[in-house]
Order: C-alpha cells, then structure tokens, then sequence
C-alpha cells in the first residue's frame, strides 16, 4: 500500500508518476471501502481523486491554500492530509467530519458544506495575502452547480476586477445534487464538445499531453494576448480571467502537467476539468444522483439504500395530489428535487415545478414573482438552506404578505453532515418577521393538513418538518386543520410541556401516564395560540421542548406572549444550547441537549414533579 | 403643461413624438421640483425618465408587467401612472413609497428597495403566465450595479436556460451608489467606446436611427443567428440571451423605436441602455453619489446638503484612526463607501479596503477569507443588507469564530426609505448565532471604544446604531470598554429601564430626576450582562426598550435570560409592533409604537411609577 506511506502531501512528491497513479486507485478503493460501512458524499469525491492527487502533488499545502468549495468532494484530501487513521470515522460523533473544516486539520483552508462560498473566501484571503506582502499560492475547487451559485458568480465578478493571483479550477461534472440547471451549465457543456476535445477522446489520453503544452504556451503569453486566443466566445472573458480548458479531470498525469504550468501564472486563471461523480465505481457512475450521499451499502452487491419513509417523501407524496386539484400549485427548488421527495411530482407536473440551481434567493423571489402573478407557489426549501434567502423573505415575500409557502425539510438537528447543515435557526430567523406565520405538523397527516390549509388561506405561511423518517399517511387523506390552534393532546393537573414536531413524541414519552404532567401540540408557533395557552398559563407550570436553538426559538416567543399577556407561571425553556451542534446521531445529540424524553423528566423533576413520585404541592 | 393630462399611461399613446420628448423635459422639472423640498433618490430618477416614458408608450402598463430593480429611479413612472396629485407626498409618513410597492399602484409589479430582485421576480412571472396560457409582456429594469449583484446573475442563468420571453433592460450608468465595481462593470464600459457607438455620439442622435433598424434587422433573424452575430463577445451569449446595444437612453426617439421592435421577440432580449445619472440637473450630474439620496435642497443654488455630523461619519473617523496603528485592519464594504462613512478610510487605506459591489454575501464570506489569513477584517454593512447574507454570517464566520467584526450601521427605523430599509431584525438574526457577541454603543465615544475592544479580543464581533446624527467623539480618544459589562447611568429605587442606543435618550427622558427610576445603559445584547441584570431583576421591576421589533429582539433576550437565572420579576417589553413599520420620521415611528420618553413614561405608570405621582407600594 502506497498510500499508508503518506503522512503528508509533501509525501506526494517523492512519487513517480506510476506510483500516483497507484495510489489514485488506492485512495479510490478506501473511500468506497469506508462510505460503504459509514455512508458520505461518495459519488463527488470518486470524481475527484485524481484532482486532489494532482493538487497535492504540484502545490504545497499547507503553506499554498487549497479551498474546496462545499468541501464533501475531498475525501482524497483528507486521506492524503494525515487523517488516514481516523478516517473510518467520518461523519460520526466526535469523527472527522464529512467536509473540509479549520478546526479539524491546518490542510483544510475553510470550513464548509454549504455551496459556492470558495471564491469569496479565496478573494479574501488573496487580498489578505497580497496586503501582507506574503507570496502562498490560492487553489479554489470549484463544481459547476457551485459555480452558477450568485455567491460565486459575484464574486468572480470582484475577482476578476481585482486580478489577483490565484486559480480557479471548475469541477465540471454537469451535476450538482440534481442534474445541474441553467444556461451556464449548458454552455459549460458544449465546451467540452469542442473539436480539440473530441480529438484527444478519440485518441485517448496520451493526446492531452501534447494538447497540453501548447495550452500553456497560449496562456503563458501576455494576458490581453491570452484572453484574445482562449476565450473562444466563454464567458470568462467578459470576468477578466484566463480560461483554460477543458481537459480531462481523471487523466492524472496531464493534470499534473498543466496545473505545473499554471501554477505560477500572474492574475487569475480559471481551469476547467471535466469528470465523472462516481469515477471506478460503476453503480455510482450510472447513478450519481442517488449516490450523491450515500447510506451504509454492501460493495459487493450495491444499491443505494433508501432509508424507510421519509418525512421529504410524505411531503412529496401530499403536494401530488394536492396539485391535481389545485392548478394555481407551483412547486419550486434550489436544486434539490430528489432531497426534497419531489422527484415524482417534477414528472407529474413539469410545467409547475421550477429547479432554480443552486440559488435559495432566487427560489424564494422567483416565488414571489409567481405569487404576484396570481399562483400558489410552494418554496421546497431545508431548514440550513433558508438562512440563504432570509432577505428575500421579509423583503420579497412578507412585506407585501403574498401567498408563497415555504416547505422547510430538516429542521432541527439532522445527522451526519453536522453543524453547517443543522436546521436549528429557522424558528428564529422567521418569526421575528411580520405577516409570516410558523406551523410544524407532529406527522405526515397533519402535514397533509397544514399544507392544504396554508396553500387555502393565503399569505406567507413556513411549515417545518426534521429529516428522517415518519409514518406515511394514507393517499388521498385530507383531515381539517384547525388553524392557529393547539391540540392538547394529554391532560395533566400540575404541569404542561408544550411540544411540537420532533419533540412532541419526546414529551409524551416523558409524560407517560403520570396524571399529573398534560401534553400540547404546540404546532403553531407564529402567531401562537394564545388563548390555550393564556388558559394553561393561568393554572399549571409549563415546560417548552424544541429541537432548536433556546436563543430566539420557540421558547422565547412563549416568554414574550406570557409578557404581554401579563401572566407569570412557572417555565423552562429546553431547547439547544447556545453553541454550534456537533455531527451524530440526532437522537444522542438531543438526550446530550437535554431535550429528550430523559431530559424532559428530569425539568420535571425540578418542578418536583418526578415521574412515580407524589408532587409536593408548591406555588 | 403636458404631464398635468396624463392620469395614466394609455394616455401616453395618444402624444407626438415631439410632445414626448415635452413631456419628458416637464417630467424632469418635476422631479427636480419635488425633490428639493423632499428630498430624494433625484440622480437614479432623472436618468430614468426617456426610459421610463418610452416603456409606458410601447408597453401596456398594468397589462404588461414593468419591474424595476431597486424601484428608486421610478419616480418618472410614478408621475405618469395617476400618482401625479400624491407626488408631493414621496417618503413622508403616509405618502408615496421612495420606491415602487404593489400595495401602492397596480403599476407596480414588485415592492422592493433591496437592489438584484427584479431578475428573478421577472423568472417567477414568467413562468406564472406561461402556465396560465396569458401572453402578457414582462419587462425589467435593472442597473449595471444590480445586475452584478449574485442573485441577479444566478436568476439570468435561470432565465437564460429557460428561454421565457422577456425584455431585461440594463440601465448602465456606470454607477451603482458609490462607482461600480467589478469585472463585468469594466467590462459594460468597454461596449460603450465600440466604434459604432462612439460615430452614433460624433454625429448625433440623429444617428441612432439609421443604427436601430440594423439592430432590429440582427435582432430579428432566427435566435441562434443573432447570437452568432451580436454577442461580439459578450458575456451574454454564454447564458442564452440576445443582447443588444449598447444604445443611448436619453434618445426617447431611438429608445421608443427600439423597444417596439423588440417587444414582440421571443426568448429573452437584453437592451444595453447607457444613461447618465442626474441627467438634466448639472449639479447632480457632476456629483451622482452625493445626490444619489438627497436630502431637500434649493434648486436655483444647489449644494447636496449633509446632515450634521452622523454615526457613519463617527465610525468612520474611528476605523480610520484605528487602521494607522492596527496594520491587520481592513475594511470591506458592499457599494456603501460613502454611506458608511468610509471615503477618507478609502482614500488613505486603499489597500485595505475591499468593495465587493453590491453581494452583501460576499462581503461577508470575504471577510472570512481574509481573518482565515489573519487580517482583521471590518465588514460595513446596513443592518438592512446585513439581512442578505445571514446564512454567510452562521457558516463562513460564527462557527469557527473568526475574528470579523460587523459595523452594522442604519440600525433601527431609518426613515423615509421605509419598511424595505428599516433596520430592525438584526438582533432576532444575530442573537441566535453561536459564538457570536453583540453590542450597541450610545455615543460616538462609546463606539470607538467598541470598536478597538472588538478588534483586540477576537471573534466576531457585531457592533450596531442608528441612522443619523451624534456628537462627534474627539480625535484621538480611545475610552478603556468594559467588555460585556452594561453601565448603570442613572439609580433608582423601584424600576429600572434597560435601554442601549437610540433608546437611552429616551429612557433618560423618561426617568427624569424620578429617584424611584434607574437608567441602564445595556450595550451588551449578547451576551448579556447576567451579573448585572440578576442583581437588579433580584429588587427592581424592570422595562426594556429598544428600536427593534419585539419578536426575538433584546427583550426577548432579557426574558430567556431571565428563564435561565431562575429569576421573574415584573418586567415590560417596549420595541416594534409585529408588523412592517412605515416609512417617517424615526422620532414619530417611536412615539406611535410607544417607545419613546412617553411611551416609557405610561409603561412606567401601568407599574404604578408615574411620573410625578407617589408610588402606591406593591409587589
């Protein structure tokens, strides 16, 4: 094994040029080897083995900056960055985590997981370089999908204003999470129809290198003389950056070759590689969307699992059949059609469902232009992905009240992908807007009812759901919603927890059938039910439980109700503490919250309702 | 007078060419007229008004939907659609919007103030009419500013792929508030001294005749043809659009011409329109950015008149005086040089300052950038704007706690910009991120000392304050900060008011010399001074008062803290009401929402401390 021999990239460069493409291979097999037992981002960082190998090979991190844009393609990165060890621990609690992050290894130039943040982050620093007088080099790895995001494309905008040294290499794998949209992506695609790259297909890779040279020969002249020969009518002209490409992104040594010579070029230098998500590993190849972030999966015998039903499939599954009776439905996406259970409705209906790419401001306005223009437009959005967009919906949407409905899929703590993808700020983001009002259904019926009563009512409405599994409701089961108000769910005589979506089922759980502690649906939470909860206030202690941040969550908006209505009982508020969550298990990491079952019993305990012990009576 | 017979834009169809060109000249003395006692957007306007009268000759206003980006160069397009009598009324509390609002005229097919929504809006409008089977037009306007902003380009990808009908007309003025920046901007520039344009200009408008039709005649071929033709290597053609131009948007002939030859195309046409801001005013014209905003002035001497000395101009003084001794300081603003306060820090620091353009997210993610290379960065944002990049905020900055600090500046009502401006939702975004602190100085003084704190301790930092004017701080002082410890500035013995920023002139106002009335100064928003707030929740009652809304701002805050201490004292909650705040004057939206001096005064009496009045003792 080559690849147990490098303990760092500068390991790379003692290599011969057979050995790297060994340890390609080597690196690819262990990434499959461990996704297939843990799960992770497989199909883009298959894609992207030979690149990294490349990078790492010609550049000298950690002095020079690699930056890799959403940061789940760099697997290689990480096993190549003296993390081999630990590295059958991504994704898990306490284990490396399934991006690029600072806090975890002096290699990984920025922490992320959301998309298209690279290039600012490389505008920066190559600002914060040159103002220091420093001389590093600055790699930004950037997808396509990634790269039509309006983050990038403005800052590409800057980038090529300023000149500044660095490299943009774009990832072209014509794919984000769903197959990529836009007309760039269309553009970048009949690029690589261009007749030079045919050729070297044709003639197989030992064309790119004499392809290569006399690329370099052409971008190594004068700026102005390079942009006028390479541009070949690309967009990147009209952003002052010297387009080189595309070339093959799984021919490692052509890589090596090219990145050697663009490496030291003066200004900015945009290199397009095209690959393949899932490279060597054929059921991936064929099926990158369903293996973009995989499940534990058997090597020998794969397919990529599906977990059981999914609250995005009960969603899916409602906004159907609700779109078969109500033709002002329009359903749209920032590039997450399969995430969101919307696969089957984008069939149904290709006309009412709109994928705008990676761009959640552009999802929510491009629904308020639909709401203006008198349909019923559904945001399918996550709870992370909104924190994108929460300018577009006080500016765009609330201001004038129109009816767009913000589908919010995974909110609260989610899993694996940890902190940059945990749903926990959205209650707090949205209900200090005015005119939007908050629903989270405790399961798939009452989101069935929720929808179609948010969908009846008009106005922005933001209904919440976390990820994982729920119960399917029954096709074409439409209960009433009794809007705006809370569904006592349990009796109790001393003591109320007011619970809702998730943690419902924790409180019930915590209640069990001690008489003494009742149970809410506290399923609307902008504007809340006051008057159950003005006639609970009066009489019982309360305890409220969100998965959610405590600062500005549901909680709070209980305290300030109580406030104006003038009411002081007792209360506890559990919720998530004020750091960033860790990656895990989201059940572990909310018993650790204490915002479990277990937890729930013991804020009882303090209000000396202790399960199975007599309550001592006290104010 | 021509305009006095225009109720709405079907009369328009009715003037001869001559009586246009009439009607634009009498627009713009209106305009002028208006704003010098009002005050106003007067250069964006009067370089929209050809434009704007010929879009109402040729297009079909309602029918047709025209959006324009920003809506503060519309002031034109107000005058022609039965807004005439109300004109006198822009930006005063219950008048006509600054901008253009869909609650206001059905004229107006967004609301906005925000700039880069149009594009999108303009996507979500065409695909509702699509489906719906309607053949209306749509047309945006946007600027050469906006359209670099991220959303406007990812929403032009979109579109671009999509191939809706539309008209997007880029109205260049080489200006965005401060001057343009960026690559695509340089990049408009160089279209503009293409040697066609530069003859039309040599001989005159008369030109631009003989001009369009060839244009039209390009235009009109088979789409792929046209592109072929007219992309002239622009960056346009890579996202599917027909370009055209650039032309001359004060040649209302040329322009009406143009536009009823283009408005029948299929697809979507870009109309290239270069203008000059403050077309008509010399004064304006020579100094666009100081009469960007005007405040009222006297037309026959015109001086862009300045407000006394403003927190912008405090703050900027500071970070000027801070960057000669702290060399990793630098400053990154979002195309709001002059609005922050920042020309002298540009003109002596220009290495260290970044504007990024109008993408408040890459500013932010910039920032990042540069304190992962260990700058310091200053992001100078509008509390306002700072609600576009939220989500940059939580995952680029807070989560691995870099050392950014946020000069978040028009915090609070704003004024005449209204409820598209107002900057009051920062403290419900922010308080809910991790790791991240928050602070309100209440002069001058106290933001220098904030600032230099914030920059010697690490971590980021979000300084925030009002619009308008503050004494200035001497030159020179640097006041020690007693970091995250609130100031008690006045005793009392029954209740004390906590109050930060604008509102503690106004909680002293209202204590007066009461001794039953204590004053805190509770600059420390998060966290909160827990030591000090126990201590006086442990004896006093106990009213906050801030310009912010209630929902999840500082009160809401005190409350969660107060959960959390175990504490429940009496306590009132002053902020804003949970709806949109109008526009007015600041002074006037505190009275009506209760939290100025008498506002504070009758919460103070509903404790039974009022002013004046002996208090009746009880718990």
């Amino acid at each position: 094994m080559l690849l147990s021999r490098i303990e760092s990239p500068a390991d790379l460069k003692q290599l011969s040029e057979e050995e790297l493409e060994e340890l390609a291979a080597e690196l690819r097999e262990e990434i499959i080897k461990v996704t297939s037992s843990t799960g992770g981002h497989l199909a883009s960082s298959l894609g992207a083995v030979e690149l990294i190998v490349a990078l790492h090979r010609v550049f000298d991190s950690p002095r020079d900056r690699i930056l890799f844009d959403v940061g789940h393609q760099a697997y290689a990165h990480k096993l190549l960055t003296g993390r081999r060890d630990r590295f059958s621990t991504i994704r898990q609690q306490g284990g490396l985590s399934g991006f690029t992050k600072v806090s975890e290894s002096e290699h990984d130039a920025i922490t992320v997981g959301h998309a298209s943040t690279s290039l600012a982050n490389a505008l920066g620093m190559a600002v914060a370089r040159d103002v220091q007088g420093e001389d590093y080099k600055i790699v930004a790895v950037i997808g396509d999908g990634a790269l039509t995001g309006g983050m990038a494309l403005a800052a590409l905008n800057k980038i090529g204003e300023l000149g500044k040294d660095m490299l943009i290499i774009l990832n072209d794998n014509e794919m984000s999470i769903s197959p990529n949209v836009g007309a760039l992506a269309g553009y970048f695609k009949s690029l690589q129809v261009q007749k030079w790259v045919q050729d070297a297909e044709k003639v197989g890779k030992g064309l790119l290198e004499r392809i290569s040279p006399r690329l370099f020969e052409l971008a190594d002249r004068a700026k102005e003389a390079t942009k006028m020969i390479l541009h070949q009518e690309n967009p990147f002209y009209a952003w002052n950056l010297r387009y080189v490409g595309p070339v093959d992104g799984h021919d490692l040594k052509g890589l090596v070759y090219l990145l050697e010579r663009l490496k030291d070029l003066s200004g900015p230098t945009l290199l397009h590689v095209v690959t393949k998500k899932g490279k060597g590993y054929s059921a991936a190849e064929k099926d990158p969307t369903n293996w973009h972030g995989a499940s534990p999966f058997n090597p020998k015998a794969p397919t990529a699992k599906k977990s059981g039903h999914t609250w995005s499939q009960a969603f899916g599954a409602a906004v159907s059949e609700l779109a078969k009776r109500e033709e002002k439905l329009v359903v749209i996406t920032p590039a997450m059609r399969e995430g969101s259970g919307l696969s089957e409705y984008a069939r149904e209906f290709p006309e009412r469902f709109l994928d705008v790419g990676i761009a959640e401001d552009v999802a929510v306005t491009s629904a308020a232009g639909m709401a203006l223009a008198g349909l019923k437009p559904v945001v399918a959005i996550y709870s992370t992905f909104l924190q994108r967009a929460v300018d577009q919906v006080i500016h765009d949407v609330a201001i004038e009240k129109l009816n767009v409905v913000f589908a919010i899929d995974r909110a609260g703590l989610v899993g694996g992908d940890g902190p940059t993808h945990h749903g926990v700020f959205d209650l707090a983001l949205l209900r200090t807007v005015p005119n939007l009002q908050i629903a989270a259904p405790k399961d798939a019926l009452e989101l069935r009812a929720m929808l179609a009563a948010a969908l009846e009512q008009g106005g922005p409405v933001a209904l919440r759901w976390p990820r994982g599994a729920v119960e399917p409701a029954p096709a074409g089961a439409w209960p009433q919603c009794n809007w705006g108000r809370w569904e006592i769910v349990k009796q109790g005589s001393e003591v109320y927890l007011l619970a809702f979506g998730k943690t419902l089922a924790y409180a019930l759980e915590a209640a069990g059938s001690d008489p003494r502690v009742g149970v809410v649906n506290a399923r609307f939470i902008k504007p809340l039910d006051l008057d159950t909860l003005a006639a609970l206030a009066g009489e019982y202690r309360l305890i409220t439980v969100e998965d959610h941040q405590r600062a500005g969550g549901f909680g709070s908006a209980v305290l300030e109700a109580l406030e104006s209505l003038g009411l002081r009982p007792k209360l506890r508020i559990l919720g998530l503490p004020d750091r960033f969550s860790d990656q895990g298990k989201p059940e572990r990491l909310h018993a650790e919250a204490g915002i479990d079952a277990a937890g729930i019993r013991k804020a009882l305990a303090l209000f000396g309702v202790a399960p199975g012990l007599p309550t001592p009576r006290a104010g």
